[in-house]
Protein backbone atom coordinates (compact mmCIF):
# COMPACT_ATOMS: atom_id res chain seq x y z
CA UNK A 1 0.00 0.00 0.00
CA UNK A 2 0.82 3.70 -0.30
CA UNK A 3 0.64 5.40 2.64
CA UNK A 4 0.75 9.60 3.37
CA UNK A 5 1.50 10.95 6.74
CA UNK A 6 0.52 14.76 7.36
CA UNK A 7 2.16 14.98 10.45
CA UNK A 8 1.56 17.93 12.50
CA UNK A 9 4.02 19.13 15.04
CA UNK A 10 6.39 21.45 15.38
CA UNK A 11 9.33 19.38 17.81
CA UNK A 12 11.02 16.03 16.05
CA UNK A 13 11.55 14.76 19.84
CA UNK A 14 8.21 14.53 20.60
CA UNK A 15 5.66 11.62 21.44
CA UNK A 16 3.78 12.49 18.07
CA UNK A 17 7.38 12.61 16.13
CA UNK A 18 8.19 9.32 17.91
CA UNK A 19 4.72 8.02 16.72
CA UNK A 20 5.60 9.37 13.27
CA UNK A 21 8.77 7.30 13.05
CA UNK A 22 7.28 4.05 14.23
CA UNK A 23 4.64 4.36 11.45
CA UNK A 24 7.37 5.07 8.42
CA UNK A 25 9.95 1.99 10.02
CA UNK A 26 6.73 -0.08 10.69
CA UNK A 27 5.29 0.40 7.43
CA UNK A 28 8.23 0.33 5.08
CA UNK A 29 9.51 -3.05 6.62
CA UNK A 30 5.83 -4.41 6.26
CA UNK A 31 6.48 -3.45 2.17
CA UNK A 32 4.51 -0.73 1.79
CA UNK A 33 5.57 3.26 0.69
CA UNK A 34 5.24 5.52 2.82
CA UNK A 35 5.37 9.50 2.57
CA UNK A 36 5.22 12.40 5.08
CA UNK A 37 4.50 15.98 4.90
CA UNK A 38 6.09 17.21 7.84
CA UNK A 39 3.80 20.10 8.13
CA UNK A 40 6.33 22.18 10.95
CA UNK A 41 8.95 21.33 9.19
CA UNK A 42 7.77 22.36 5.95
CA UNK A 43 6.86 25.86 6.95
CA UNK A 44 3.72 25.43 5.67
CA UNK A 45 1.99 28.38 5.69
CA UNK A 46 -1.51 27.64 7.42
CA UNK A 47 -3.24 30.86 6.13
CA UNK A 48 -5.18 30.56 2.79
CA UNK A 49 -4.91 33.91 0.88
CA UNK A 50 -4.74 35.05 -2.69
CA UNK A 51 -1.16 33.85 -2.92
CA UNK A 52 -2.50 30.36 -2.77
CA UNK A 53 -4.66 31.17 -6.27
CA UNK A 54 -1.93 32.96 -8.65
CA UNK A 55 -3.48 34.66 -11.92
CA UNK A 56 -7.28 32.91 -10.29
CA UNK A 57 -7.37 35.39 -7.97
CA UNK A 58 -9.93 37.88 -8.27
CA UNK A 59 -10.31 41.45 -6.50
CA UNK A 60 -12.23 41.15 -4.42
CA UNK A 61 -11.00 37.59 -3.19
CA UNK A 62 -13.40 34.97 -3.35
CA UNK A 63 -11.82 31.57 -1.46
CA UNK A 64 -14.18 29.31 -2.75
CA UNK A 65 -14.50 30.67 -6.65
CA UNK A 66 -10.88 31.24 -6.97
CA UNK A 67 -9.86 27.95 -5.46
CA UNK A 68 -11.91 26.37 -8.32
CA UNK A 69 -10.85 28.44 -11.25
CA UNK A 70 -7.54 28.11 -10.06
CA UNK A 71 -7.60 24.35 -9.64
CA UNK A 72 -9.06 24.39 -12.90
CA UNK A 73 -6.21 26.53 -14.78
CA UNK A 74 -3.46 24.94 -12.64
CA UNK A 75 -2.50 28.47 -11.19
CA UNK A 76 -2.68 26.65 -7.63
CA UNK A 77 0.59 27.74 -5.83
CA UNK A 78 2.88 24.69 -6.41
CA UNK A 79 3.08 23.25 -2.73
CA UNK A 80 -0.44 23.05 -2.69
CA UNK A 81 -0.37 20.79 -6.05
CA UNK A 82 2.67 18.78 -4.65
CA UNK A 83 0.20 18.06 -1.43
CA UNK A 84 -2.78 17.26 -3.90
CA UNK A 85 -0.60 14.96 -5.67
CA UNK A 86 0.29 12.84 -2.24
CA UNK A 87 -3.72 12.73 -1.71
CA UNK A 88 -4.45 11.04 -5.15
CA UNK A 89 -1.14 9.15 -5.00
CA UNK A 90 -2.06 7.44 -1.63
CA UNK A 91 -4.17 4.39 -0.89
CA UNK A 92 -4.44 5.28 3.02
CA UNK A 93 -3.72 8.94 4.31
CA UNK A 94 -3.03 9.36 8.45
CA UNK A 95 -3.35 12.32 10.30
CA UNK A 96 -0.71 12.32 13.32
CA UNK A 97 -1.44 15.52 15.87
CA UNK A 98 -1.95 16.42 18.84
CA UNK A 99 -5.18 17.55 20.13
CA UNK A 100 -5.14 21.25 20.55
CA UNK A 101 -8.17 23.16 22.01
CA UNK A 102 -10.07 20.22 21.31
CA UNK A 103 -9.17 19.61 17.51
CA UNK A 104 -6.87 19.96 15.01
CA UNK A 105 -3.84 22.23 15.38
CA UNK A 106 -3.66 25.36 13.31
CA UNK A 107 -0.91 24.64 10.76
CA UNK A 108 -3.22 21.28 9.88
CA UNK A 109 -6.30 22.93 9.45
CA UNK A 110 -4.42 25.36 7.25
CA UNK A 111 -3.52 22.31 5.02
CA UNK A 112 -6.73 21.47 5.14
CA UNK A 113 -8.26 24.39 3.54
CA UNK A 114 -5.49 25.43 1.47
CA UNK A 115 -5.05 21.92 -0.21
CA UNK A 116 -8.86 20.63 -0.37
CA UNK A 117 -9.74 23.14 -2.91
CA UNK A 118 -13.18 23.58 -4.90
CA UNK A 119 -12.78 20.85 -7.73
CA UNK A 120 -10.89 18.59 -5.58
CA UNK A 121 -12.18 18.03 -2.18
CA UNK A 122 -15.46 20.42 -2.84
CA UNK A 123 -17.65 21.46 -5.42
CA UNK A 124 -17.26 18.24 -7.40
CA UNK A 125 -20.43 16.08 -9.30
CA UNK A 126 -23.07 17.40 -10.48
CA UNK A 127 -25.05 19.82 -8.22
CA UNK A 128 -28.68 20.46 -9.67
CA UNK A 129 -32.16 20.12 -8.03
CA UNK A 130 -31.98 16.68 -7.21
CA UNK A 131 -28.19 15.94 -6.64
CA UNK A 132 -26.00 18.02 -4.37
CA UNK A 133 -22.63 17.03 -5.79
CA UNK A 134 -20.60 14.04 -4.43
CA UNK A 135 -19.50 14.15 -1.29
CA UNK A 136 -19.90 12.21 2.35
CA UNK A 137 -18.46 8.74 0.71
CA UNK A 138 -17.90 9.56 -2.69
CA UNK A 139 -15.25 12.13 -4.62
CA UNK A 140 -11.76 12.88 -5.29
CA UNK A 141 -10.71 10.98 -2.71
CA UNK A 142 -13.02 7.81 -2.78
CA UNK A 143 -11.76 4.84 -2.06
CA UNK A 144 -8.84 5.93 -0.19
CA UNK A 145 -8.78 4.93 3.56
CA UNK A 146 -7.91 7.73 6.38
CA UNK A 147 -6.91 7.18 9.69
CA UNK A 148 -6.65 10.11 12.75
CA UNK A 149 -3.64 9.26 14.74
CA UNK A 150 -4.11 11.72 18.09
CA UNK A 151 -2.24 12.15 20.63
CA UNK A 152 -4.41 14.06 24.34
CA UNK A 153 -2.89 15.43 27.47
CA UNK A 154 -5.75 14.17 29.12
CA UNK A 155 -6.97 11.43 30.94
CA UNK A 156 -9.65 9.00 28.83
CA UNK A 157 -12.19 9.11 31.31
CA UNK A 158 -12.66 12.61 30.83
CA UNK A 159 -13.48 12.21 27.08
CA UNK A 160 -16.27 9.71 27.26
CA UNK A 161 -20.10 10.49 27.12
CA UNK A 162 -19.88 11.47 30.76
CA UNK A 163 -16.61 13.08 31.25
CA UNK A 164 -16.17 16.76 31.08
CA UNK A 165 -14.88 17.46 27.96
CA UNK A 166 -17.51 15.33 25.95
CA UNK A 167 -16.47 11.87 23.91
CA UNK A 168 -13.83 11.67 21.75
CA UNK A 169 -15.82 10.36 18.73
CA UNK A 170 -18.04 13.57 19.09
CA UNK A 171 -15.21 15.58 19.34
CA UNK A 172 -13.28 14.35 16.19
CA UNK A 173 -16.55 14.42 14.41
CA UNK A 174 -16.06 17.59 12.53
CA UNK A 175 -12.46 16.04 11.39
CA UNK A 176 -14.02 12.33 10.78
CA UNK A 177 -17.12 13.25 8.99
CA UNK A 178 -16.67 16.50 8.11
CA UNK A 179 -12.96 17.09 6.41
CA UNK A 180 -12.07 12.50 5.65
CA UNK A 181 -15.50 11.65 4.76
CA UNK A 182 -16.40 14.73 2.98
CA UNK A 183 -14.35 14.30 -0.05
CA UNK A 184 -14.98 10.24 0.00
CA UNK A 185 -12.19 8.58 2.08
CA UNK A 186 -13.24 5.56 3.93
CA UNK A 187 -12.55 6.50 7.68
CA UNK A 188 -11.62 4.07 10.44
CA UNK A 189 -11.83 4.76 13.80
CA UNK A 190 -9.11 6.73 15.28
CA UNK A 191 -6.12 6.02 17.06
CA UNK A 192 -6.20 7.97 20.16
CA UNK A 193 -3.45 7.83 23.17
CA UNK A 194 -4.87 9.49 26.67
CA UNK A 195 -3.14 10.89 29.32
CA UNK A 196 0.28 11.90 27.44
CA UNK A 197 1.25 14.66 30.23
CA UNK A 198 2.17 11.82 32.49
CA UNK A 199 3.26 9.09 29.42
CA UNK A 200 6.04 6.65 31.56
CA UNK A 201 8.44 5.00 29.25
CA UNK A 202 6.68 1.73 30.16
CA UNK A 203 3.36 3.44 29.07
CA UNK A 204 5.07 4.43 25.99
CA UNK A 205 6.37 0.99 24.91
CA UNK A 206 2.47 -0.51 25.26
CA UNK A 207 1.52 2.58 23.18
CA UNK A 208 4.31 1.65 20.55
CA UNK A 209 3.09 -1.98 20.09
CA UNK A 210 -0.87 -0.71 19.52
CA UNK A 211 0.09 1.63 17.08
CA UNK A 212 1.97 -1.00 15.53
CA UNK A 213 -0.90 -2.82 15.35
CA UNK A 214 -3.15 -0.27 14.50
CA UNK A 215 -0.68 0.14 10.98
CA UNK A 216 -0.32 -3.20 10.69
CA UNK A 217 -4.58 -3.19 10.21
CA UNK A 218 -4.93 -0.90 8.27
CA UNK A 219 -5.98 -2.47 5.27
CA UNK A 220 -8.56 -4.59 6.95
CA UNK A 221 -9.77 -2.45 9.97
CA UNK A 222 -13.44 -2.16 9.89
CA UNK A 223 -14.45 1.63 9.01
CA UNK A 224 -17.24 3.66 10.76
CA UNK A 225 -19.96 3.27 9.10
CA UNK A 226 -20.91 6.90 8.08
CA UNK A 227 -24.04 7.48 6.24
CA UNK A 228 -23.83 7.79 2.36
CA UNK A 229 -25.13 11.56 1.01
CA UNK A 230 -26.41 9.41 -2.12
CA UNK A 231 -26.93 5.96 -1.00
CA UNK A 232 -30.48 6.55 0.40
CA UNK A 233 -30.42 7.10 3.58
CA UNK A 234 -30.88 11.07 3.43
CA UNK A 235 -34.01 12.34 1.32
CA UNK A 236 -33.15 14.50 -1.67
CA UNK A 237 -33.10 17.31 -2.18
CA UNK A 238 -33.79 18.01 1.64
CA UNK A 239 -30.50 15.71 2.82
CA UNK A 240 -32.26 14.98 5.99
CA UNK A 241 -32.40 11.53 7.37
CA UNK A 242 -35.05 9.28 6.71
CA UNK A 243 -37.32 8.32 9.87
CA UNK A 244 -36.90 5.19 11.48
CA UNK A 245 -33.13 4.21 10.37
CA UNK A 246 -31.94 4.87 13.76
CA UNK A 247 -31.46 2.43 16.85
CA UNK A 248 -33.88 3.77 19.57
CA UNK A 249 -32.21 6.71 21.93
CA UNK A 250 -29.74 7.94 18.47
CA UNK A 251 -29.34 11.51 18.53
CA UNK A 252 -26.94 14.78 17.16
CA UNK A 253 -23.99 13.11 15.62
CA UNK A 254 -24.69 9.21 15.96
CA UNK A 255 -27.49 9.44 13.94
CA UNK A 256 -25.13 9.83 10.73
CA UNK A 257 -23.03 6.54 11.66
CA UNK A 258 -24.93 3.93 10.85
CA UNK A 259 -26.30 1.15 13.10
CA UNK A 260 -27.07 -2.33 12.96
CA UNK A 261 -30.92 -1.67 12.26
CA UNK A 262 -30.00 0.30 9.50
CA UNK B 1 -19.25 47.87 27.05
CA UNK B 2 -16.06 46.91 26.02
CA UNK B 3 -16.42 44.96 23.13
CA UNK B 4 -12.96 42.93 21.15
CA UNK B 5 -14.13 41.58 18.08
CA UNK B 6 -11.96 38.93 16.72
CA UNK B 7 -11.88 38.88 13.00
CA UNK B 8 -10.64 35.98 10.55
CA UNK B 9 -11.51 36.64 7.01
CA UNK B 10 -8.89 37.38 4.24
CA UNK B 11 -11.56 40.11 2.15
CA UNK B 12 -12.28 42.83 3.55
CA UNK B 13 -15.32 43.44 0.68
CA UNK B 14 -16.70 40.22 2.30
CA UNK B 15 -19.78 39.39 4.06
CA UNK B 16 -17.84 38.78 7.51
CA UNK B 17 -16.03 42.24 6.50
CA UNK B 18 -19.76 43.91 6.71
CA UNK B 19 -20.68 41.95 9.77
CA UNK B 20 -17.47 43.26 11.44
CA UNK B 21 -18.20 46.78 9.55
CA UNK B 22 -22.12 46.42 11.51
CA UNK B 23 -20.62 45.69 14.69
CA UNK B 24 -18.14 48.49 14.58
CA UNK B 25 -20.73 50.74 14.03
CA UNK B 26 -23.56 50.22 15.80
CA UNK B 27 -21.66 49.20 19.11
CA UNK B 28 -19.86 52.71 18.64
CA UNK B 29 -22.97 54.68 17.94
CA UNK B 30 -24.53 53.12 21.25
CA UNK B 31 -21.66 54.31 23.24
CA UNK B 32 -19.61 51.12 23.94
CA UNK B 33 -15.76 50.95 22.96
CA UNK B 34 -14.98 48.57 20.40
CA UNK B 35 -11.27 46.92 19.46
CA UNK B 36 -10.35 44.43 16.50
CA UNK B 37 -8.17 42.41 15.97
CA UNK B 38 -8.08 41.45 11.67
CA UNK B 39 -6.24 38.35 11.46
CA UNK B 40 -5.23 38.78 8.27
CA UNK B 41 -4.74 42.23 8.16
CA UNK B 42 -2.17 42.29 11.16
CA UNK B 43 -0.72 39.27 9.41
CA UNK B 44 -0.95 36.90 12.18
CA UNK B 45 1.18 34.06 12.15
CA UNK B 46 -1.17 31.24 12.65
CA UNK B 47 1.78 28.32 13.75
CA UNK B 48 2.82 28.38 17.12
CA UNK B 49 6.47 27.74 17.65
CA UNK B 50 9.23 28.29 19.29
CA UNK B 51 9.49 31.89 18.07
CA UNK B 52 6.49 32.87 20.53
CA UNK B 53 8.21 32.18 23.81
CA UNK B 54 11.93 34.22 23.34
CA UNK B 55 14.32 32.92 26.15
CA UNK B 56 11.58 30.46 27.34
CA UNK B 57 11.82 28.22 24.63
CA UNK B 58 13.59 24.51 25.50
CA UNK B 59 15.04 22.20 23.27
CA UNK B 60 13.46 20.20 22.69
CA UNK B 61 10.13 22.20 22.31
CA UNK B 62 7.50 21.67 25.03
CA UNK B 63 4.92 23.91 23.53
CA UNK B 64 2.70 23.94 27.22
CA UNK B 65 5.39 24.37 29.35
CA UNK B 66 7.14 26.89 27.48
CA UNK B 67 4.01 28.89 27.00
CA UNK B 68 3.89 28.77 30.65
CA UNK B 69 7.53 29.77 31.85
CA UNK B 70 6.98 32.00 28.78
CA UNK B 71 3.88 34.04 30.40
CA UNK B 72 5.91 33.78 33.74
CA UNK B 73 8.59 35.67 32.48
CA UNK B 74 7.03 38.00 30.32
CA UNK B 75 8.99 36.84 27.24
CA UNK B 76 5.85 36.02 25.06
CA UNK B 77 6.26 37.58 21.76
CA UNK B 78 4.74 41.06 22.01
CA UNK B 79 1.70 40.53 19.19
CA UNK B 80 0.34 37.38 22.29
CA UNK B 81 0.98 39.83 25.16
CA UNK B 82 -1.17 42.61 23.23
CA UNK B 83 -3.86 40.60 22.66
CA UNK B 84 -4.09 39.13 25.59
CA UNK B 85 -4.20 42.45 27.03
CA UNK B 86 -7.05 42.83 24.69
CA UNK B 87 -8.73 39.93 26.01
CA UNK B 88 -8.22 41.34 29.93
CA UNK B 89 -9.14 44.72 28.72
CA UNK B 90 -12.63 43.52 27.46
CA UNK B 91 -16.01 43.08 28.74
CA UNK B 92 -17.35 40.75 25.78
CA UNK B 93 -15.00 38.79 23.19
CA UNK B 94 -16.70 38.21 19.55
CA UNK B 95 -14.96 36.40 17.06
CA UNK B 96 -16.25 36.99 13.39
CA UNK B 97 -15.66 34.32 10.83
CA UNK B 98 -16.58 31.98 8.09
CA UNK B 99 -17.26 28.02 8.61
CA UNK B 100 -14.64 26.35 6.64
CA UNK B 101 -14.43 22.83 7.11
CA UNK B 102 -16.94 22.52 9.99
CA UNK B 103 -14.53 24.82 12.05
CA UNK B 104 -12.61 28.51 12.72
CA UNK B 105 -10.45 29.17 9.98
CA UNK B 106 -7.09 28.11 10.47
CA UNK B 107 -5.76 31.75 11.26
CA UNK B 108 -8.37 31.93 13.98
CA UNK B 109 -7.46 28.54 15.74
CA UNK B 110 -3.67 29.83 15.45
CA UNK B 111 -5.05 32.86 17.47
CA UNK B 112 -6.02 30.86 20.54
CA UNK B 113 -3.51 28.30 20.47
CA UNK B 114 -0.98 31.28 20.70
CA UNK B 115 -3.05 33.24 22.67
CA UNK B 116 -4.54 31.00 25.43
CA UNK B 117 -0.94 30.05 27.12
CA UNK B 118 -0.46 27.94 29.98
CA UNK B 119 -1.27 30.63 32.77
CA UNK B 120 -3.74 32.05 30.86
CA UNK B 121 -6.04 30.00 29.23
CA UNK B 122 -5.26 26.66 30.86
CA UNK B 123 -3.18 25.30 33.53
CA UNK B 124 -4.61 27.76 35.76
CA UNK B 125 -5.76 27.47 39.57
CA UNK B 126 -4.81 24.78 41.82
CA UNK B 127 -4.45 21.19 40.65
CA UNK B 128 -4.33 18.91 42.91
CA UNK B 129 -5.95 15.40 44.34
CA UNK B 130 -9.21 16.95 44.75
CA UNK B 131 -9.40 19.97 42.46
CA UNK B 132 -8.41 20.18 38.42
CA UNK B 133 -8.15 23.38 38.63
CA UNK B 134 -10.44 26.74 37.21
CA UNK B 135 -11.91 25.89 34.32
CA UNK B 136 -15.28 25.56 32.59
CA UNK B 137 -16.66 28.43 33.84
CA UNK B 138 -13.70 29.89 36.07
CA UNK B 139 -10.14 31.22 34.86
CA UNK B 140 -8.45 33.99 33.63
CA UNK B 141 -11.94 35.10 31.26
CA UNK B 142 -14.34 34.96 34.26
CA UNK B 143 -17.06 37.32 33.86
CA UNK B 144 -16.34 38.08 29.93
CA UNK B 145 -19.17 36.97 27.68
CA UNK B 146 -18.50 35.85 24.59
CA UNK B 147 -20.15 34.93 21.16
CA UNK B 148 -19.45 33.71 17.68
CA UNK B 149 -20.34 35.14 14.83
CA UNK B 150 -20.26 32.33 12.09
CA UNK B 151 -21.20 32.82 8.66
CA UNK B 152 -22.23 29.48 6.89
CA UNK B 153 -21.78 28.52 3.24
CA UNK B 154 -24.99 25.60 3.52
CA UNK B 155 -29.00 25.89 3.85
CA UNK B 156 -30.20 25.88 8.19
CA UNK B 157 -31.56 22.60 7.53
CA UNK B 158 -28.90 20.68 6.82
CA UNK B 159 -27.48 21.76 10.23
CA UNK B 160 -30.01 19.88 12.01
CA UNK B 161 -30.13 16.98 14.08
CA UNK B 162 -31.32 15.19 11.05
CA UNK B 163 -29.63 17.32 8.40
CA UNK B 164 -26.83 15.71 6.69
CA UNK B 165 -23.87 17.77 8.68
CA UNK B 166 -25.23 17.79 11.65
CA UNK B 167 -26.59 19.88 14.40
CA UNK B 168 -24.52 23.21 14.39
CA UNK B 169 -24.97 23.29 17.93
CA UNK B 170 -22.91 20.45 18.45
CA UNK B 171 -20.20 21.21 15.49
CA UNK B 172 -19.58 24.23 17.82
CA UNK B 173 -19.65 22.68 21.14
CA UNK B 174 -15.68 22.21 20.56
CA UNK B 175 -15.43 26.16 20.24
CA UNK B 176 -18.24 27.35 22.76
CA UNK B 177 -17.25 24.45 25.17
CA UNK B 178 -13.58 23.92 24.74
CA UNK B 179 -12.59 27.32 24.04
CA UNK B 180 -14.80 30.05 25.58
CA UNK B 181 -16.18 28.12 28.30
CA UNK B 182 -12.82 26.39 29.22
CA UNK B 183 -10.83 29.68 30.17
CA UNK B 184 -13.90 31.12 32.27
CA UNK B 185 -15.93 32.91 29.89
CA UNK B 186 -19.82 33.49 29.79
CA UNK B 187 -20.87 31.67 26.49
CA UNK B 188 -24.27 33.40 24.48
CA UNK B 189 -26.08 31.51 21.54
CA UNK B 190 -23.80 31.30 19.02
CA UNK B 191 -25.27 34.22 16.21
CA UNK B 192 -25.09 31.82 12.87
CA UNK B 193 -25.90 33.44 9.21
CA UNK B 194 -26.77 30.53 6.58
CA UNK B 195 -26.88 29.80 3.07
CA UNK B 196 -24.52 32.60 2.48
CA UNK B 197 -23.45 31.13 -0.52
CA UNK B 198 -27.04 32.87 -2.14
CA UNK B 199 -27.50 35.91 -0.35
CA UNK B 200 -29.70 38.26 -2.11
CA UNK B 201 -29.51 42.13 -0.92
CA UNK B 202 -32.26 42.01 0.82
CA UNK B 203 -31.54 38.81 2.94
CA UNK B 204 -28.11 40.75 3.47
CA UNK B 205 -31.12 43.64 4.96
CA UNK B 206 -32.58 41.24 6.86
CA UNK B 207 -29.25 40.10 8.48
CA UNK B 208 -28.10 43.03 9.15
CA UNK B 209 -30.95 44.04 11.23
CA UNK B 210 -30.64 40.79 12.88
CA UNK B 211 -27.20 40.97 13.65
CA UNK B 212 -27.68 44.69 15.35
CA UNK B 213 -30.25 43.09 17.69
CA UNK B 214 -28.18 40.89 18.54
CA UNK B 215 -25.81 43.49 19.49
CA UNK B 216 -27.43 45.86 21.59
CA UNK B 217 -28.39 43.10 23.23
CA UNK B 218 -25.12 41.39 24.81
CA UNK B 219 -25.45 42.29 28.08
CA UNK B 220 -29.06 40.78 28.71
CA UNK B 221 -29.19 37.78 26.32
CA UNK B 222 -29.10 34.49 28.30
CA UNK B 223 -25.73 32.55 28.19
CA UNK B 224 -25.72 28.64 27.27
CA UNK B 225 -26.37 27.33 30.37
CA UNK B 226 -22.62 24.59 30.17
CA UNK B 227 -21.97 23.09 33.69
CA UNK B 228 -19.30 24.56 35.68
CA UNK B 229 -16.36 22.10 37.00
CA UNK B 230 -16.52 23.17 40.10
CA UNK B 231 -20.17 23.89 40.75
CA UNK B 232 -20.80 20.69 42.22
CA UNK B 233 -22.35 19.15 38.78
CA UNK B 234 -19.15 16.86 38.18
CA UNK B 235 -17.58 14.07 40.71
CA UNK B 236 -14.47 15.43 41.75
CA UNK B 237 -11.87 13.78 41.23
CA UNK B 238 -12.96 12.18 38.77
CA UNK B 239 -14.55 15.01 36.22
CA UNK B 240 -17.41 12.59 35.56
CA UNK B 241 -20.77 14.06 35.16
CA UNK B 242 -23.27 13.02 38.41
CA UNK B 243 -25.98 10.37 37.50
CA UNK B 244 -29.51 11.84 37.31
CA UNK B 245 -28.92 15.41 36.08
CA UNK B 246 -29.83 15.00 32.58
CA UNK B 247 -33.13 15.12 30.75
CA UNK B 248 -34.47 12.18 29.57
CA UNK B 249 -32.87 11.32 26.23
CA UNK B 250 -30.24 13.64 27.02
CA UNK B 251 -26.19 12.26 25.44
CA UNK B 252 -23.20 13.35 24.44
CA UNK B 253 -22.92 17.23 24.26
CA UNK B 254 -25.89 17.63 25.48
CA UNK B 255 -25.27 16.57 28.91
CA UNK B 256 -22.71 18.78 29.78
CA UNK B 257 -25.58 22.00 29.08
CA UNK B 258 -27.47 22.32 32.26
CA UNK B 259 -31.31 21.79 31.34
CA UNK B 260 -34.33 23.02 33.27
CA UNK B 261 -34.74 19.36 35.60
CA UNK B 262 -30.97 20.17 36.91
Amino acid sequence: MKVFIVHAHPEPASLNGALTEIAVSTLTEAGHEVRVSDLYAMNWKAAVDADDFGSAATHPLSVAANSGSAFTAGTLAPEIVAEQDRLRWADVVILQFPLWWYSMPAILKGWVERVLTFGFGYGVGEHNELKYGERYGEGTLAGKRALLSVTVGGKELHYTDRGINGPIDDLLFPIQHGILFYPGMTVLPPHVLYATNRLSSEDFSVAAKSWQRRLLTLADTEPVPYRRQNGGDYELPSLVLRDGLEAEGDKGFGLHVATARS
